[in-house]
């Protein structure tokens, strides 16, 4: 009498499902999903979260989601809220706080549905209201840009930023269902279309020479946005995600985090640049810096990092930045990134491409001699 | 390429481990749980919680714990915060930014651990700011009350009270251990000490005669404060809680909740009483109006329902409130228990003392009478 254990597993599994138009009233992939999901006897409710910017540029999105429901039995459309997208909606908590009150106001319990329409950032605050109201809601993810589509948005995690950290609030909680709606990728701006593309070079670079190659190819179709070589990279890029995620240490118990490779830098320059910096473009800058780090203590050859570097300059990313010069701050972004995590410090360099390799220290002269070439080579 | 699945399993598992006076030096279970645990490789960090009450009741207990942790190779005492106790702690979200604030400037990071020693409030609370800081830290729950220690603290869930709704926010998160001290017992005013028993005669009565009718029988020694028979209590209340956990649906993705049984008028009158009445005292109250009205409908004898209502009045449980006047608000409770879990409403009567009965409906006017029973029979 003087031990219990407790012992026991959670499935998850929730498709990504990928359409164009999803609120067309003749599209029955959300119809089905609700047929198929929502099996309680009950009329649930669904409360609708909308970037403002994608809002803007859609203008007959909100008459279109109010008609597609009105089709659907058993599921009725609460209220549709209207927050800014970008960094700002993680930042002031008042947003969240938002979310809250339209689920209490709302009487949304846990066997309604909670879905964000937008970027990464107002995805991964409205997946935390969600996870946290009432113990957890069931959270439907409609990203609208190629980063979200190919990578933030289809996850399991969530946060928002806190005493001025990214991320310092958030948990691990899959969602329900993703829908990528391509017709939400015609109307971003080039910045956006482009900045999301870094996340499919960085998955490549450590899982996947094949697409690395075919980036290599089709990089100037990608940068003058056509379509179907976009649809592509966003399926293959959210695949090797998903398979990682699968395959591995889905809530992240230990220290290793090898999809993040480039992003101990890419957080700091974001903060460094108050998110002037789009998150991928800042991912591109540390793609281009572990890469040539990885050459220069001897991991990958010279043409390897040349090939990295001419796919994300063929992709239109500018590789430095006037931030650079901070070196010292910079370099603080490495023990952020291991606090954040905790354990010891893990970060992710190449072997070669399509190789990810783990190290647990890093050289920090031969890292500022890195950060130099990126300055000296990339003048901004 | 229109569709790609997700799926994993998480794995839970941990240790409610029993002991006497945990942080007396030579006492290895905590030592040893860190041997086992702790495998980073560098140096963890672990902060304390403690409930300002226990912390008066043990004002030894600081300088006892800093002296154990010395003695521990690969971890260190962080901060020790002490904070108040009660509903307080789960109402006032000053609390919760008190213990993030912490995680923040003592740089707890995902490998550190968090360890709430209190009732089930604070527990609740700190379980709830372990699981969102860095998408969740390592806690441990010590928690020091009957009520505690046989139910609220050796589970799953973590919660505060937010829009002035019990647990509005909260997480499913399990902790890494569970470690239940009897020393903390002792010092328990005779309310906490009685009012811990309501979930032992709760779970023997949805789950298990054979331990309601030991409860019958130990009623008087348990009453007295006789410690055998409480860590029996303890023991078999934990055993049953947890085995509902693992046997069902851990993470309460369904409408049932058997072990609410009593639970849905015991939320109900805390609130109405500003949680004057304790927890385990208005579960009792529950409990009794649940079996009466399991009589009434057709469900249990009435020897059955007698029984009862003599083992709670053995125990020394107040079986009425002034607040049961308040019938209509108090029926509230009904819509409010089925809002919090979504879905149906499902509560659990009894078809015999041992047998738990679900049912999606309530005679409203059936429950009038058994209110009124209770005020009768039961004058306060």
């Amino acid at each position: 009498m003087n031990i219990i254990n407790q012992k026991f597993e959670i499935e998850y599994t929730f498709d990504i499902q990928f359409t164009n138009d999803l609120f067309k009233i003749d599209n029955p992939l959300l119809a089905d999903f609700f047929r198929y999901h929502n099996t309680s006897n009950d009329q649930a409710k669904i409360l609708f979260i909308i970037d403002s910017n994608v809002n803007k540029l859609h203008d007959q999105l909100q008459a279109k989601i109010r008609a597609y429901f009105e089709t659907i039995p058993g599921i009725s459309l609460a209220s549709i809220l209207i927050l800014p997208g970008g960094e700002e909606v993680k930042n002031n908590s008042r947003y969240l706080e938002q979310v809250l009150t339209a689920v209490n106001n709302d009487g949304i319990d846990r066997h309604s549905y909670i879905a964000g329409i937008g970027g990464g950032a107002i995805l991964d605050m409205v997946g935390y209201a969600a996870a946290i109201a009432h113990r957890g809601i069931r959270h439907i993810r409609i990203p609208t840009t190629v980063l979200s589509q190919n990578d933030s948005g289809i996850g399991v995690k969530n946060s928002i930023n806190y005493f001025g950290k990214k991320n310092f609030l958030g948990t691990f909680v899959p969602p329900v269902a993703v829908f990528n709606d391509a017709l939400f990728l015609t109307t971003l701006n080039d910045r956006d279309w482009r900045s999301g593309m870094s996340e499919a070079v960085k998955v490549a670079l450590i899982k996947d020479k094949i697409f690395f190659d075919w980036l290599l190819e089709n990089a100037d179709s990608l940068r003058k946005r056509e379509s179907k070589p976009m649809e592509y990279l966003i399926f293959k890029c959210a695949q090797l995600h998903n398979d990682h995620i699968a395959s591995g240490d889905p809530f992240e118990s230990g220290s290793a985090r090898p999809l993040d490779f480039g992003h101990w830098l890419a957080h700091k320059l974001e903060y460094l640049t108050h998110f002037q910096l789009r998150h991928g473009e800042a991912v591109a800058i540390g793609i281009a810096l572990d890469s040539i780090y990885s050459h220069r203590i001897g991991l990958i050859s010279e043409t390897d990092q040349d090939q990295i570097l001419e796919l994300l300059t063929k992709l239109g990313f500018s590789l430095s930045h006037p931030q650079l010069n901070q070196q010292d701050k910079l370099l603080e972004g490495l023990i952020e990134f291991k606090e954040h995590l905790g354990g010891q410090l893990t970060i992710t360099l190449l072997s070669a491409i399509g190789i990810g390799l783990e190290v647990h220290e890093i050289n920090t002269d031969v890292m500022k001699e890195s950060i130099n070439s990126l300055l000296q080579n990339y003048p901004d």
